[in-house]
């Protein structure tokens, strides 16, 4: 892990821009987590590609690093500012095509997102076992939140994720809905009731298919973008709850 | 209110049994609550008649008071100890039956608690009066917690009920169907997923139905009595937003 960049932000976080390999990523920690006092790992991912700079992402990295977390993301191979193979830029507009004709969408979706996530897990595993070498991040239980599909495959297939958080899941690929059978990780799945791009229907038959035995789901009224601002303190609690 | 009995419990919660008429109730407040530092009130109801002495209801009361309210529950007529009507018996007896037979329980269930809620109301608004009157009750905005048809319509009838937590949900008779959509106050709908008595689909919809533009629902997986701890820490906190 590289580091860029370092800047001390107002609410006491240290935020590093960094590179690893080819991957560029962000970590916050509390200015105060060191050797002797390290923080717990959470892996924020950003669904279907979007950039880890994207400031909803940023405010709520920086809320859950000043709940005493490490925090890091990263732009995965195809996702926010990393080069786009010519054929994820075709399946792209195409999805665009259909949704504004109102044509199905599930094996669009399914071409796009299937090789995303593919391609993203390697990198973030890599990026779990360098930030775990930092001596502020404590090398215990790991947290997920955020990217549904690549969670589920995550949580799959790490081990020391010990607690996930989920968004929206009206769209994920058949392997990770087959895959969320397994999952035996605390679950906190989130759900904005009336999300314009994910079904609420599939949502909730994602929910039920998760194999956890602990597992709650949060419904909340409104659009994808309206989440209200007190869930991020109940996925701090949650993750308080299952990595502290 | 006439008080029988005072009790101080070893978390700092004085428990008083009081009569208001022919009602049978019961009082939590914590102990430093005075007429200069007074509580919030919230009106803490028990499903289909169950007894206030219940004691999965007496641990939530003192749990919430011990986070700074009142917390106020009554038997009401023909809830608890109450007398039962023959007819009420005579329904009771054909839930049964019909349960155990595996029929459609739709219509004993509305013809057991349509009665039951248009019944408890008059008696919940006199405690809320009642308890309103107590020096050391804030005599601002009220909770109301638990039983999902009473809250429906008390929440519909009283402005002073400021913020409403709904449990289960699954039978609801249909006039409080037809209310939950008139509902404006924030709600916390809380579900288990595998709840034997309440269908999870009727549940869902009656969410679906409710007015009010703040609305979240906790889903956890489990029956009826299986609810995580942390539900009862996430629901304090629901009232700490709406009414401190």
């Amino acid at each position: 892990m590289r580091f860029l960049s370092e800047q001390r932000l107002d609410d006491g976080i240290v935020e590093r821009e960094f590179t690893l390999g080819e991957i560029p990523g962000t970590l916050w920690t509390p200015a105060s987590a060191s050797a002797s006092a390290p923080v717990p790992l959470i892996l924020m991912s950003h669904n279907n590609g979007l950039p880890k700079a994207q400031p909803r992402l940023v405010a709520r990295a920086r809320h859950t690093a000043a709940c005493g977390y490490a925090v890091v993301t990263i732009d995965a191979a195809g996702c926010g500012d990393r080069p786009r193979s010519a054929e994820a830029e075709r399946t792209r507009a195409e999805l665009g095509r259909a949704m504004r004709a109102g044509e199905p969408v599930d094996e669009i979706f399914e071409a796009l997102i299937g090789p995303l996530v593919e391609n993203a897990v390697p990198e973030w595993l890599t990026t779990l076992d360098a930030a775990l070498e930092l001596p502020e991040v404590d090398d215990g239980p790991v947290g997920y939140t955020s990217w549904t599909a690549l969670g589920i495959r995550l949580a799959a297939v790490e081990p020391r994720i010990k607690a996930a958080g989920f968004f929206a899941g009206g769209y994920v690929p058949r392997a990770q809905r087959e895959e969320a059978r397994q999952l035996t990780v605390p679950l906190l799945m989130l759900l904005q009731w009336d999300d314009e791009g994910n079904p609420r229907r599939r949502a909730l038959e994602l929910f039920d298919t998760f194999g956890s035995k602990e597992k709650t789901l949060h419904a909340n009224l409104g659009g994808h973008t309206g989440t209200p601002w007190f869930e991020a303190e109940d996925g701090n609690r949650f993750f308080g709850r299952h990595l502290k």
